[in-house]
């Protein structure tokens, strides 16, 4: 990873911010013979686009994605993939406010200290909004990935109301506005958030992304293992401030005879007994399903009035209204996903060159 | 992140396997003219070193460093500095019982299934012996960050016992076996490891890393954000399934404005009234502290009977002898240091090249 | 260099194709606080642009360029820059006879070998009209380098007839439609690119590039010099087939003695006094003039009827009508700048990233 | 390429100087299971071995290369292979009087100009003592590529004196100390190069290699072009200052139908009439032979008196004793055929990882 393009060979280069007249990504990298269209793209970014619910920000974007390149009748030919995506409801005055402010808790400052220079306009290039170029590449990612390998992210946990795991239905995620796969959490994180907003404040969340499908013997070790460029994925998603995999951080508590995933001979490799790895051991997958979590921070941008300086060295107090997500952690779902798949089709494509793909199986090598 | 390479400009690239004659790396992109010894490499590696208490490996290696390039007359030249530890006190016949065996829980299996080949001696490449040159390289990254920058590591859980925050006292680290920064954990965590170690088992733990002197500005989101490159260095490290920054998964139960670091005016920059970011904010640094934390699973290679397969597809029950750490997050410590090191090394470099390296300042800009 | 992406720090992503609804690149890693219009790129756009004479391709393109993120009140803002130029005059209808025939010594068919399917519209991603793309981020190169140190090509040689090296004039390379620095020489040129048209051939040209004002140091060795960068980026020029740095092939015939530039005392730093180095000793910028040439190949569309086969393999005759330039190089002159502007800037960035950008000079060290 | 690493998946990366205790490579993203000794690096490393001729430098070196790690019993496991040569004849006292001045023509300026600080001895890592390195990593390469591909090299011409190309055999290139394909151009060459080293002076030469075997499709077009990743790798060779592909620069006097390779329908593919392309068009191999040119300067350690200036910034005249090869381009055969296979074990890992490694053939998709 590096400044605005990831991946090793299925790499993508985002660009664009919150404000400007658009933003997009270029895929490249990406395999030949592929059917791919813009219907493909947009039934992701319909999953992560705004003003869908009262729960998410209110500012309207169709987030209608062109495919500019890198596709010649419906098949991908080896080229690079350009994707825009047009800004049609920006409202760069809902800024005037805090346009020479400090959002605590925010990128602003950060960015004005590394670059002495920024787009004040709904955050510029540190907005979400950019995430929805990563939707689009990941749409592309699911692609090479193809039918065999499935990418599912659910909401776990809102502020401090967890799902309960035993009601785990993936076909939930669909069915409410918080991709929660536990009908029965749903209640208690609508009063939750309808409180949390009314109070002009903000919610945090966790997130968890599973894969299933993929083979054993993905990832590059030792700096390319597949968990380290999956949690710089994941980090790099706007408010994350952890990334976990399969037990995580609760495998500092456990026995190591608890920890190890035990296993039996099964037909084509181990069968295992558990998964507390998450699907990935030295850095290589197993076969299992490769379990993530992430955390969000509360969004910064809440009307509560809370302290802060300005550009001219100034102390003020910050208030920002403009249109925001509440828990922006809920519309990090469709992101994981794509994030996740974009960083296993690279996995994907270095593991089949330095090794022709295939995965060994003991007792048949 | 790149296969055995990690770095953009400061970059390192480590080889060897646990049982092979050395092991070492290269650390590339090192400004020249800063002084360097072998003895500054050593007294990195005696930190991290095996078989200087009973809670760690009894395997004897002196662990020392020779340079064999990029350094004339103790000063770096700006070519790339070799350095090998030679490998002097391997057992490989302790592995004799193991040699096709897939012990659970360790990256047997997924080097097996991915290369069809692996070198079975002590975990071969994914032993943890590999982090020594992880050391080495940070023992360089240190020279390039300086004396205003420190990286210090500390212990604060094993299994389920955690530190007491409020005693944290970084000299402490030093005078126990176990860095913790908290003198009045030690005696538990002896009887809890000396516990663990005999009935045959392994504990984890976590490990957190701070930064201090890191100025506002480093870091080159969006792919290239600071706490990205930091989860993937720490997730790189054997044994890691988790990393935080600031207050991690804990800001998910945080509401917005008790999250967001609230500012002040100060003389060179905001004062900040709390730090859950962790001193990074939208992927760059802000000033404060980066803070971080890693979580390391039990180690896997245990006396107590586990359920596996072998290299021929045949259940077997794994009971793994050797010399083995009982809870390997404990020599985690030095190696975080490390990899925070080279990670902050490299992004001063890329910050210095993109923007001259200042941090601009709110009222002198 | 990785697929088509160029650059380590000042990052260049291309994409599109011949006939594609636009074509565009992402610069990334770009300083900010730079003073960037979209006029400054159209004034090097408008050099290479088709359409301005009879011996260049009759398609009519204004070559537009759309700044659609990275600069904010004409300033760049650090964050990746994208640029789009919409294609206008597309004609794929010209191509409908060799869709599915592959022009002899054209990509036509190594990009069928490789990909097995390709856009044949106007030779789809590997058409020279990718180079306008080139052109735009060479125009966001030269901000990058600054006033001091210009970069500059003129055509030396078409077909056989070479410019006389004595009466040399920058200035006359604006004056005539073959950036031929010497006005004596334009006539045969015109007689010859008639006569090469009039009888549906093409013909080949070396073109020279010349950067002055590079300080003493850039470039990273060993793999990174700075004329093994600009090789790849002068040989990744569509029609290139051959580049040389100052005496080139021909200091294969000098004698040790005559080779090596000698040197004086100056004031700061060495008068060299001649430059068959072309600028560049061990990878590194030496303070001289950097001289390179690329020799381009002759346009593979012609109107002369070649033995080839078909996308079904079978025997055909090739005759290559819609339009083409008759001396693909001509228009060379301004990519070649672009190519070495863009390689100076990110060697500028690599060295202010190691070295914090000064020059040594001796006597003052 | 970066630094000192090149090759995206199969990367080498290189370290030492000419005077320091070794040198040596890492060979990281080797396919695993290729049988590999440190004979097989033994053969290459002792045909570019000095002392064997008068006419190249009289340092002997046994070039002994030692596989550290990355090959267990005698298979390559898929981790980085390291390589470590000893240096066993330095005599740095050679080196006294030119220790603090610039040898005209040599990289001692520029090296200064850009770390302030150099390792004098024997060139330091300016050396091309380092290409040891890189013809041991050819030998990994070559494992890569397997018999099916070959990888030769010849001298075609030393100073002014060309060979006859209707004489070529490549079995007289191990029968002279020239590497020349023509027996009747050895005495000539032999004389010549006599008389170069009695007078104190040095010569230039031309080599080309030519790669047998490749299939169509490798190459990553744009910038990962194979003809420019060839440039780069053949450029960064020390000396070399001109690099061609094919008909190269003798392409800019072809007419378009001259140069256009025509096609017959073969049985696999096109058979080609001609190769002027080289192998190579749009970046993408085509199946002819790749056949590459590079120019070498004269060696620039010579004992004719030349002007020049020294640290202190005074001028001086130097004069260099020492060993050194009177024409540096000799032993440039051996390291022309490393980088070239290295680029295309690279190309060949990428192709596969894009495609999965076949190269489509008209009439069969």
């Amino acid at each position: 990873m590096s400044h605005n393009t990831f991946g090793h060979l299925f790499r993508v280069t985002t660009w664009g911010e919150s404000h400007g007249p658009a933003l997009g990504c270029v895929v490249d990298g990406c395999p030949p013979g592929l059917a791919l269209t813009e219907a493909d793209l947009q039934v992701e970014l319909d999953r992560r686009r705004p003003g869908t619910s009262r729960f998410v920000t209110q500012r309207r974007e169709p987030d209608a994605a062109r495919i500019l390149s890198g596709v010649h009748e419906g098949v991908t030919t080896g080229t690079p993939i350009s994707i825009m995506i047009e800004n049609v409801d920006q409202r760069s005055k809902d800024y005037g406010d805090i346009a020479r402010q400090f959002r605590p808790g925010h990128a602003d400052y950060a960015y004005f200290a590394k670059y002495g220079v920024r787009d004040p306009r709904g955050g510029g290039r540190s907005s979400a909004r950019e995430t929805a170029a990563r939707v689009a590449a990941g749409a592309v990612a699911r692609k090479v990935l193809g039918e065999a390998v499935s990418v599912r992210a659910a909401v776990v946990q809102v502020g401090p109301h967890r799902i309960d795991r035993s009601r785990w239905d993936w076909a939930e995620t669909a069915r409410n506005p918080f991709f929660s796969p536990d009908p029965g959490v749903v209640e208690a994180w609508e009063a939750f958030l309808d409180e949390t907003r009314k109070r002009g404040s903000s919610a945090g969340a966790i997130v968890e992304v599973v894969a299933e499908g993929v083979p054993a013997g993905w990832g590059a070790p030792l700096y390319g293992k597949l968990d380290a460029e999956l949690a710089a994925a994941l980090m790099s998603i706007n408010a994350a401030k952890g990334v976990e995999i399969g037990a995580g951080f609760g495998s500092a508590e456990l026995s190591g005879e608890d920890n190890a995933d035990e296993m039996r001979a099964g037909p084509t490799g181990p069968l295992f007994l558990s998964n507390n790895a998450g699907g990935v051991l030295g850095g290589i997958s197993t076969g299992q399903p490769i379990v993530a979590r992430a955390a969000f921070k509360p969004t910064s941008s809440i009307l509560t009035p809370r302290r802060s300086i300005d550009e001219d060295g100034s102390d003020v107090e910050v208030v920002t209204k403009g249109r925001h997500d509440p828990c922006v952690g809920l519309r990090a779902a469709p992101v994981m996903e794509a994030m996740t798949a974009c960083v296993l089709a690279d996995a994907w494509l270095r593991h089949r060159a330095q090794t022709g793909g295939a995965s060994f199986v003991p007792g048949r090598v």
